[in-house]
């Protein structure tokens, strides 16, 4: 398989994240892309490099003003007095009537919506290049190839179309199932990162042209704790196109592909002629983040019932957090989908 | 003048505040509330205690989800493993559709919607408190007085029906306000504070019988940034009783006495029959946050013209920070508003 990749994404490493109050290094680190990139070398598989595209793939999903805060806020931030190197945001605008503001702190808290999207001076590149591997991968498909696989990083499944959130910045999946919208009338996304995807949700929460499925830990105990409860179907025109398969904290792999098996049935129900998957590994039962508790052999198998759809499919990289097991899971993804395709 | 005043106030000391993501020590620090008692005693006036009321004056305008967070979530923060000793959010829920959330740090999220608003072992009792002062000065103006002063802290004006923020947690000025309903058909609250009363502003924004009004610095450069705009009039029935002067950071006396002019021209429209001032005294030359440069004459001025509408009033204390004038500001404002009435 293809793998698309950028080195960019090394010169963001997000310092800061806050839990329980109290702040750590973030888990979100280039070592992530390292080691999924060795991994997947070890496997046999292709590395192909992105191809530049600019902005223009991100400005299909997210706001101009949004696209202008990631660019400029770090260079801008840098010249406050006493500023931090990384912008953090510290007021929110909430729920109630708000203007969009002026002042740099009140951007940051409208576009960054929690403490764990540090922007640092190289962020805007790294997720500018994650956006293109996106792009770049997708790209492939549109082209006729069965499949590709966007090594992104920062991930981008958290960030809605004008806010950042949860490492993430730009929305890579759903960049490329926007793109996909170029030759495809009808677009799944399938995400199974162990995290809600709630900006993917929310940037297709009104439409009935991309249906979204989420599969991850119940929200009730869990980022991003607000949004993933399965009584979230879409709004208007989209009602009915979202799904969310909440599971519950430590589930293992039983759960999950039973929960791949409702997600496949819905997908196929919807008869879309492309798929993207949102291609988290912190499902895993290695991962720091104990959401669930997957194994090898788990991700294995629900890569191949994903390929049993028979779908042109773009895999995007979304989170997946340092442990022995990252890049063999990936491993086991990438094998099992080309064997449940063949 | 009467002064109502509880002690309760000191266990509240938040240590931590962001300024551009950098931690430091919150400014809104017992010694306000110590010096401006200080003051008051020492210009001759007359201290009352606080009336316990419990929780039914702030359940007037606060939820009772968000009134059961401030009473708990200090108590549960504190047996998560490795939290910090203040409850300090880190993910909010925006502006996309949103379930209220389960976990402790859904909630804090929720209820919270900035790093200046810690919620320590102690910060329920000292709101409670200063929203009893309120009710207690409230009372005596209810019972005849022509004014009384709670001199309340933490302050409330910041703090929306079900959200803390900016140091504030139960909006004092609007429990005086919604009191003042008991008797009175049209309640108007001025507030004076350097920053935007954007809480008080919330939760009278749909409503003809309170009238807001808010003189403080342009929030195009200053905190709250989402909120305090002259385009912000109300919504719904409260279209047109909600009134926004912003001026340009450093203003001194003349263009705040002349903003206070506009506020009483539309108080004298509006015709209520009782008055509230949400008494910050943070607009002076010398607070440390520097958002206006109003002098001590200046306060006594603006005390004088808001006297001269001859109504009951009630002077709630918000902001106002650590500085040699803090208590001399004070003494002026209440010197200026004596005089004026007589």
């Amino acid at each position: 398989m293809k793998i698309i990749y950028s080195d960019k994404h090394a010169q963001h490493d997000p310092q800061s994240f806050f839990v329980r109050g109290v702040k750590q290094r973030s888990a979100e680190q280039p070592e992530r892309a390292e080691r999924l990139l060795a991994a997947a070398k070890g496997a046999g598989h292709e590395i192909v490099g992105a191809k530049a595209h600019g902005t223009a793939p991100a400005e299909t999903v997210h706001t101009p003003e949004y696209i202008d805060f990631l660019k400029t806020i770090a260079r801008d931030w840098a010249k406050l007095p006493n500023a931090s190197v990384e912008v953090m945001p510290n007021v929110h605008p909430a729920r109630y009537p708000a203007t969009y503001p002026k002042a740099l702190a009140g951007r940051a808290g409208w576009h960054q919506v929690d403490l764990a999207c540090p922007i640092g001076p190289h962020t805007w590149d790294a997720a500018l290049a994650a956006s293109e591997s996106a792009a770049t991968a997708t790209d492939l498909v549109l082209d006729g190839a069965h499949e590709a696989y966007a090594l992104c990083r920062p991930p981008g499944h958290h960030a809605y179309a004008d806010m950042a959130g949860g490492f993430c910045f730009l929305n890579n999946t759903a960049i490329a199932a926007q793109r996909l919208r170029q030759k495809h009338q009808r677009v799944a996304v399938l995400d199974v990162d162990v995290h809600h995807g709630n900006g993917t949700q929310g940037i297709f929460f009104e439409r009935d042209d991309v249906l979204t499925i989420s599969i991850h830990a119940d929200p009730d105990n869990y980022y991003p704790y607000f949004w993933g409860h399965a009584h979230e179907t879409g709004v208007g025109k989209g009602h009915g196109f979202n799904l969310n398969l909440p599971l519950p904290l430590g589930s293992g792999d039983a759960p999950w592909l039973a929960a791949g098996d409702k997600a496949l049935a819905r997908i196929r129900d919807f008869a879309p002629t492309v798929l993207v998957v949102a291609l988290g590994l912190d499902a895993s039962e290695s991962d720091p983040l104990q959401g669930l508790k997957v194994t090898g052999a788990g991700f294995h198998a629900m890569a191949g019932k994903i390929a049993s759809l028979g779908l042109p499919t773009v895999l995007v990289q979304e989170g997946g957090y340092l442990s022995d097991d990252l890049g063999r899971n990936l491993v086991q993804f990438l094998s099992g989908f080309e064997k449940g395709r063949s």
